[in-house]
């Protein structure tokens, strides 16, 4: 049996760390909203990261499946895109006037892409979800976004929700919020008021927190492309977390069809800080008239390192071999549950898996699980989906499901104690 | 005589960029927006920078005035920054679990700034601004926010104007715009709907475009501070231009108040792509509660960098080394002027000093000196504060004023031709 990891060094550093940081580590990253409970299975602070693992700062190696929460797409410190960053550090980074590897990088974007005519760059995924909106609403001067039940587009007060603190109704007022893949609701919608919707933004698959994850039925995006081309609404592609792991020409094109506008971050550039709104030609000019600017977005090493990430994910046949990895992950852990007799469920895209044991209402069992895994070295997270990265070996797949062996084993253990 | 710049390749990319890019350089750093008319005399793209200076894609030499438009406050490719940078990527990056150099980052944030008990990291200077607004109503249950004319505070809808593209009414509805350094206005203000106001937002002077950059009146932030305590209003100062050219800590600190939020952005990492809310302990709690997080937020090589950067900032005594650089440059441009009947306003402070010639309602003559300036190897731009870093030597300056010189005499040349 393994010794379980214990987190003395995280525990000292997040109660420094709590006087002078709101929350300690706040955000998605945080203990109690990344991982939810409990937290006493998770390591807080890591103090290095190479390919598929880090090292928190009690020493304890882990086994990453959320891949920074999906930067990580290649394997931490990649040397190629390192190479690249470094090749261009070397000339400029954030300068007065932008380098041309600007244009290089919107050039491979454009041909990579099947929906990008164009790329505009900045910082966070947020950033471009919200350019797209206002995008749409310049576009055609209406209010309306539709978004779909369990949607994440970021921070930004436009897509939180009422109840939110800080979040003023009127800023959320024009939100219409449907059911994933339900035909007729959004037909209905678009029945009742398509004269006012400026857009629907939606990420490819339904891929929520604390719910399974939900891919498209037969025919959803088509009946929603035809819907928008109809009633001249904008289809926003929110491609931010699944971007790239699907399909480098884009999850709309992996589903067959194409968005209007498509936004992407983590997975674009390694980790290196750069994000990208791609689409329609004939919205471009729209783009130009919209007051959107900041300090770092013609920063040049990240357009040198998503060049090269790109590159690389081409040249490794990335999705191919994302999907291979997950298919052998899905079902190994599946059989590893079915020997201490838990069903457990994977959803979502095998590049992305979710992960819930079944008929476990109050989650507690899975939370139990999860922490078994991650205090023997592999880091899953409760109730937010996975990210698999190239460098993953088959061997560390295997090491995987041992692992879930013995925690499915302990569980049980438990159960029967 | 020098011989005048020409931007040959830089047109060449920028007519390939506009293909695809919007705009072909989009925001403050395109052509049109950052530099305004005549936009030929100025280069798009560069190639490499150093120091004080950067080479454009034609291989013209600019002695750089504005900086990336603020975040190279050392010199270009500054070796310590770099050094702290590359030791951390050699361990992380962007990983699940943040580095501890998070917490050291905060830590000397917090030792630094006078007006931060604590710190929270994300991207844009836009993004601190929008967190600072969240709180400030999430804390006071109110809507209002109070704005003076001339601001800029990112491009978040809340802080963008009516009639700009993609923006609602409704997202701008509880702003109220006041005059600068109008001690009856905002008095007044108080006075009517004082119970309403979340959040007095300003710069702490105001360095707007197109027009003399004013520095507070005499009492006037005791006023503004004074009126936000008796109202229980929440006065956030947006330190993203002018953070740490001023005063290491803070320019609150700098103008004698005390600030409950305060947000950096372009000094803080001499370009390494991060920025800072710092603020009152009696907001932490409120800013903890807030749903705010990016994928990059926690990426340790700008900590790392930005780290670097504050304590060489500290060494070199930055703010006073500007401020004397600023007063050989603003004494040397007035003195160029002068001598051919020019007279060169210079104003705001000296680490960012704004430029406007006289006597030229329409603009067109400020404008042709610039253009001369520019064509020499000056890079200043038309109707916006500039940016001194610490590389800027002795030598730097002179050769400044003896270009500026020789543009006024171009300048006045065509005047009596």
């Amino acid at each position: 049996m393994r010794e379980l990891y214990t987190y003395e060094k995280s525990r000292e550093l997040f109660a420094r760390a709590q006087k002078i940081i709101p929350s300690g580590i706040y955000g998605h990253q945080g203990p109690a909203e990344g991982c939810y409970m409990p937290v006493e299975a998770f390591p807080f602070y890591s103090e290095r990261a190479l390919g598929s693992r880090f090292w928190d700062v009690d020493g304890n190696e882990f086994l990453d499946y959320m891949c920074g929460y999906g930067p990580n797409v290649l394997g931490y410190n990649d040397p190629d895109v390192n190479a690249a960053a470094d090749a261009q550090r070397a000339k400029s980074d954030c300068v007065t006037a932008p380098s041309p590897v600007m244009v290089d990088f919107a050039d491979l974007l454009v041909d990579t892409v099947a929906s990008a005519d164009w790329a505009f760059f900045a910082k966070n995924g947020n950033d471009v979800t919200t350019l797209a909106v206002l995008t749409a609403r310049a576009h055609t001067r209406r209010k309306k976004i539709v978004f779909f039940r369990g949607y994440y587009h970021g921070v930004s007060p436009w897509t939180q929700k009422i109840d939110y603190p800080g979040i003023l109704p009127e800023e959320v007022a024009n939100n219409v919020c449907l059911p994933w893949n339900d035909f007729q609701a959004i037909e209905d919608l678009f029945a009742r008021e398509g004269d006012e919707v400026a857009a629907v933004i939606a990420q490819p698959y339904m891929h929520g927190n604390f719910a399974d994850n939900e891919l498209p039925a037969e025919g959803f995006w088509a009946h929603v492309r035809a819907l928008c081309d109809k009633h001249g609404a904008v289809l926003i592609v929110d491609d931010v977390r699944a971007g790239f792991r699907l399909d480098l020409a884009g999850s709309d094109h992996y589903y067959g069809f194409r968005a209007d506008l498509i936004c992407f971050c983590k997975a674009l550039a390694n980790g290196y800080n750069v994000s990208a709104l791609c689409g329609r030609r004939e919205l471009m000019n729209t783009v130009s008239g919209i007051s959107f600017t900041g300090s770092y977005w013609m920063s040049a090493v990240p357009f040198a390192a998503g060049i090269a990430c790109i590159e690389k994910m081409k040249r490794l046949d990335l999705c191919a071999l994302l999907r291979a990895r997950g298919e052998a992950l899905k079902t190994g852990l599946i059989a590893a549950g079915k020997k201490y007799g838990f069903d457990l469920h994977v959803s979502g895209e095998l590049a992305l898996p979710y992960l819930r044991i079944a008929d476990d209402p109050t989650l507690s069992l899975h939370q139990e699980w999860i922490a078994e895994c991650v205090r023997r070295g592999i880091f899953f997270t409760n109730h937010h989906n996975h990210f698999l990265n190239a460098s993953l070996t088959e061997e560390d797949i295997r090491q995987t499901i041992d692992v879930a062996d013995e925690a499915f084993a302990a569980v049980r253990a438990r159960r029967e104690a």
